[in-house]
């Protein structure tokens, strides 16, 4: 037996999130079965972050144990030829004994694009959530700032979460428009030690609640220590996100 | 009557190019039921280049001559509101008496886009063609300049074209590796006073044969001068054009 380390890119618009289901397309079960093809093992491939229906990666990781000795090349190109063309192996590399793709991780970097232009943009109306009334990019970012560090996010939770503790780590929150031709877009990136369901999705939902001068800045800190989730924005829509890195020290 | 000019963005990848063809999806056939369920009538739009099936634009311009009198920024609003996301109307605009999309233009700006990185961009499969041989985008660039000019450009043109005059003239021709995330991607952009059926995706197909060390730059010359569409490289596949720009001086 081998441990593995995959690193995927998906367009999520097609798969019902990363997670196999009955009867759906996802982005595990289409990989397991490109894998039971290659190999004739049926794996369990586990995912640093279980992307919801609609979300994208640039840089998931996905752990797996093996017992096939298929070179690692070999197997990334194999996979490729098999998948779909909305999802791609972009490494297939070693990994210690034991490797965990979710446990191992160190933080997760997720990116949100907020297509704030008057007119949508046609081409990234699945990888972004058109929001036409005017933002302000730079009282999103310096509001953002009270969500970075060791917080409770219980306000930031959708409801129905199995998870027990609502205590994560945000190391960084940097939000920021685009220059020259993607003036029209927002973009938000955070990085933390984990996130809570939805979590990064209901931070945006909160922050463009400031850009638009709906809310001051000074009321994200406050909906922070609410641990109420009825207190946040809305969760924005899942198009606009993206797992972009996972690190793992 | 009045003259508008419009200008337009769509993802060609759902549709049959432009012209209005019976029980197809296309862009004219869309755009012309959008304005009869606004104003009640059936105008014929007329583009500045009827794009193939899977061809996008960033800048269409089409004309119609109407009866209507909505304001034209009602028109883009109640055209957007009306249109699939995967098209937008720009902008819409006076136009001079019997202005004509297609015969007073100027000078139409083409892009292509090539995904020359090792695995596919998941992201750019409908908006790039995936060439994973390595290619040298500054020798396409050098030997692409014999190409500039006035020429007879019947090398690069698809037979079975009703175009009875195959000269035409090509200001400027500019192929570019991107910088940074855009480094496995590679640009051509092209402008001139006009196209043939296909001709900028056998520039492309040519120019590729060059970048990938098949033939030398002077070749490219060679082709021009045969006036043989035999002679020239493949054409590239639809899913890598746009129109970007269409200049009425």
């Amino acid at each position: 037996m081998r441990w593995l380390k995959l690193t995927l890119a998906y367009d999520g618009t097609a798969y019902a999130g990363w997670q196999i289901q009955p009867d759906q397309p996802t982005v595990q079960g289409t990989l397991q079965g490109a894998w039971r093809e290659i190999t004739g093992e049926q794996v369990r491939l586990t995912a640093a972050g279980r992307t919801d229906a609609g979300v994208h990666a640039l840089g998931q990781v996905a752990s797996v144990a093996t017992e096939s000795t298929i070179p690692n090349d070999e197997l990334c190109r194999a996979l490729n030829a098999r998948l779909p063309y909305d999802m791609a192996v972009l490494a297939v590399d070693d990994a210690r004994q034991s490797f965990h793709a979710t446990y191992d991780a160190v933080s997760k970097t997720y990116r949100y694009r907020i297509d704030n232009g008057r007119i949508r943009s046609v081409f990234d109306r699945q990888y972004s959530w058109h929001y036409p009334r005017p933002l302000d990019a730079y009282q999103m970012q310096v509001a953002g700032q009270a969500l970075v560090g060791r917080h409770d996010f219980a306000s930031f939770e959708t409801a129905g979460s199995e998870r027990p503790d609502t205590i994560r780590t945000i190391f960084r929150l940097v939000v920021a428009r685009g220059s020259d031709d993607q003036a029209d877009f927002i973009t938000l990136e955070v990085e933390g030690d984990g996130f809570l369901y939805n979590m990064v999705r209901a931070i945006v939902g909160t922050l463009v609640r400031v850009g638009c001068g709906a809310r001051p800045g000074e009321w994200v800190a406050d909906v922070l220590s609410a641990r109420d989730r009825r207190r946040a924005g809305q969760t924005a829509p899942a198009e606009g996100l993206f797992l972009v890195h996972v690190n793992y020290g």
